[in-house]
């Protein structure tokens, strides 16, 4: 039987005396704060067992990963609905998001991209009654865990500075994609982006996306064949222009968010969630890629 | 010597009896209204003769055309300066004005495209006390009139649709190319683009231009050089991307307005003003290009 | 135990009925003859099983689908030398491969698309004493089968209608991105492309890539690990601009190509192809990505 | 009276000590070798009068002003129909011509960049029968001047280097915008551009351009429209990504080249040309730039 403990033990080991450890974020005050050498790992198995290692813990700012959370929710709402909106496709374009946006018509290339969240965004928008009140309690309810919150700090910090983010959301609204008011789409998708949770409440958090759409508690958020759809698009599209890379190094589905953190998971198997705020330069978290890379090289457990 | 009063009726005759007119711009209701037979044509000579044809002395929205205008008063403040945050080349891409911003890193390719207006827009509200107030008062002083307004209506319209001059100004934003609030400069930009005037109030205003910086009353605004400057850019980029074949149709630099204006001018010579609201597939009057066309042709008097 | 033969055959019956079949390749005369009907099956399992149905020992053009041969080929050279000329990432950019060639200096987006399957050729015929013949023979070992041949007449018309594939060569020597004659590469490229198997040969010819790089007679052309890089890459970049949606909807690592074939496979598990040669509009084959998406259903063996 | 000869003199002087000089091209060794410090001008009146200061006579490659001539020819032959083929518009995109042509179909933005000067070779290796020999004769022709002659060192070294223009002459071909042979068009055009003229040569082959069509020796070769259109053209498409620029600081259409040759002309009035072979970063000669700068100015004869 594998140890998964000990292999959690000698990663973090290993990599908490990596010397190159990335850059942490600076664009808002919030994320600069963080200690690149903190380093969090947990994983969770579908059979009920979990291992941890590090600061694992501890909440920290998720961001880009909760577009997958957003996601499921609006497909449990719209089903393929979705997709008449957002395309499917990596975007495989690092220089200039809003060209593409703008040569597509306004039909963001993937859900896991800006323009294709802010589209995730407002569709939660419409179908919530109070829409960051709701978002947050579906979160607690999949996780189980009622402690998880917003950070208001880092929502207005985007709020006040997030400027590309209002021009995506504008060149949407330009082509009609866009259903509420921008001001509206925006505030909720700060504040979804301000999520707070540790590696181990992410871990709970995806399980549902590992367990065929039902979550630890075995409520059923949305189908087999929804969840299989959301594990394709973090498998092509879930590392900005280091999806092919992320395939091929560790070959998980999965999503990183700009805090730092990441998650990924093979499906009927296990989640594994990592913290480690310093990024590479494609804004991915530079350790917690090589964390997964050796974790799927020495459990030999990989879709590959 | 020419007989411009008999070249200007026989014009206006000719393309009065036109069939096909092009299609009134329907984007915001105040200019949809707007009766596709109309025609003016209004000729100022600089030796301070006037000609004038058809609905010479009717005002409607000039648009774009008042980007010149505002143009020319942030050259009278920061002179070469402008250049830094805006270029001088023509845009020669239709489909994706975004894009080019994205690729250029926040610098518009000149100040007659949205994007570059915005920017001169900025400007404009750094420097006046009263932007709106200040600018409308700077453009009677050019023009010697008193009566030129905004509708407001107009600017209404614009300041509740013109989400692309929204993603624009927040993408400049975000690239550090717009000093002020976006809402500030956006409010100033459509105002600035509702002024209302007739064609022979904009052969008046445009006088600066044919005349080295001085206005009719011969109060100088701007200096031969940055008359001379401004007179290129039209030339080369006045037309959208119609720019070339307006050189070559027509020869003269001029600048074009959705609600169907196009005003042009031969240096040290003429300005001629035309209004027929039906546009062209590519944005720009087409009663008034044809005008403009014959107009050089009959008078042979074109930079070519 | 999954009735392999059952599920073959029930695919076959039920899409031969189907009426929608796509459209035939019809830029050269050679493939364009192809019965739109013909549908080819064939499962090779890793344990030695293997499963057939319709046309599955036909020969056809394999076209695209030789990428991922050569590229194991150059793999086995150059190791991750490649990846200094050619990026690993999808392209997600249909309209314009040669923009994107041009915007990211001559480094192909990954060596699936038609430019960095040229450079790949190019390392090649930089390695390969006869170029051609060499590489006729490693397809032929890999696939343990001599019979495998190159079709003269399709090469022949590729190389004197293929000015798409001229221009991206000449763009690649242009960034020093080609070391040969761009004829040679192209030579060399075209009869690669016009190699004609079976579906039975197809995936006799994959199983080195679901069997950790040893092929069915047991010899090791690549690593374990070269294994899993191609797979990776087969995953995010094996359907032109289709990735996303066949990575969801038949969720296997495969290439396609325009001759109708496509191949996938499960990683220590099996290899399917199939042969339709009627295209959906993204050039894929119609009837073949049903097919896929039918097994992987009815199986349950899929990555996600 | 304009002291034309005391100005050249006075601007050749001035320049001559100018220390920042440019870059010689390099990318031919037959470029590379020109002295950087050589400057030469000459001016030709349309009254019969001409001046020159400097190597004013010495024959230089002429490149990319080679593209005026050849647009002159093909216009005598096709008029209008040109423009099925090639736009008319600036191109304003530094770098990525490709793309451009690739997003425009294939039709290239306007005959002077490279792409459209290929689709302008292509008509006359359709309509002349000996195309080197009868392109040379005709320049011959123009200019009145049997001396003029092909590099065959440069046209060689251009052939064996230029694979961008091999790239984008195949992408012509692949989509259907080039009739003849890649290899002829590009041999044309090849020796095309390796003409070899004085400033005195190219002032009198310009000649017809400023003066209705007619050549100096009163033949008329082209409409008195056609030289209006070539006219408009230079002006706003003449000198690669500095049009805008040019049309500011000079102020008269114009055509420049690699070689470090400029020729511009007042129409009605005078054609100037230019040689120093530095080139500033946007690919055109950089005194020769200043030296029509300051003609304009001091002689106070632009269109502006």
């Amino acid at each position: 039987m594998v140890d998964f403990q000990g292999i959690l033990n000698s990663i973090h080991d290993d990599l908490k005396a990596e010397e190159v450890k990335g850059i942490v974020a600076s664009y808002i005050p919030e994320l600069s704060k963080k200690d690149v050498n903190t380093l969090g790992l947990f994983m969770q198995h579908v059979d009920g067992r979990s291992f941890s290692a590090g600061d694992a813990f501890t909440p920290f700012s998720i961001q880009s990963i909760s577009k997958v959370l957003a996601l499921s929710k609006a497909i449990a709402y719209e089903d393929n609905k979705i997709w008449e909106r957002v395309d499917v496709e990596p975007s495989g374009n690092p220089f200039n998001h809003l060209s593409l946006l703008e040569l597509e018509n306004g039909i963001p290339r993937n859900p896991l991209i800006n323009s294709g969240a802010l589209v995730i965004a407002d569709i939660l928008v419409s179908h919530l009654e109070n829409p960051k009140e709701d978002f947050l309690n579906y979160v607690r309810d999949i996780t189980n865990d009622q402690t998880i919150k917003y950070n208001f700090k880092v929502a207005d910090s985007e709020e006040s500075t997030g400027f590309n983010n209002f021009a995506a959301a504008y060149l949407l609204k330009s082509f009609n994609n866009l259903n509420n008011k921008v001001e509206d789409v925006l505030d909720f998708y700060f504040h979804q982006c301000s999520l707070e949770m540790s590696c181990a409440q992410l871990s709970k958090a995806f399980y549902l996306f590992a367990n065929g759409g039902k979550c630890m508690k075995g409520k059923k958020h949305i189908t087999k064949k929804q969840a299989k759809r959301i594990n394709a698009i973090m498998l092509t599209c879930g590392f900005y222009d280091e999806a092919g890379e992320f395939a091929f190094e560790v070959g998980l589905p999965g999503k990183s968010g700009v805090g730092g953190g990441i998650v990924a998971l093979l499906p009927n198997n296990f989640i594994i969630s990592t913290w480690a705020p310093g990024l590479n330069p494609r804004g991915n978290s530079l350790i917690g890629m090589q964390a997964l890379e050796q974790f799927t090289s020495q459990t030999n457990l990989s879709i590959f």
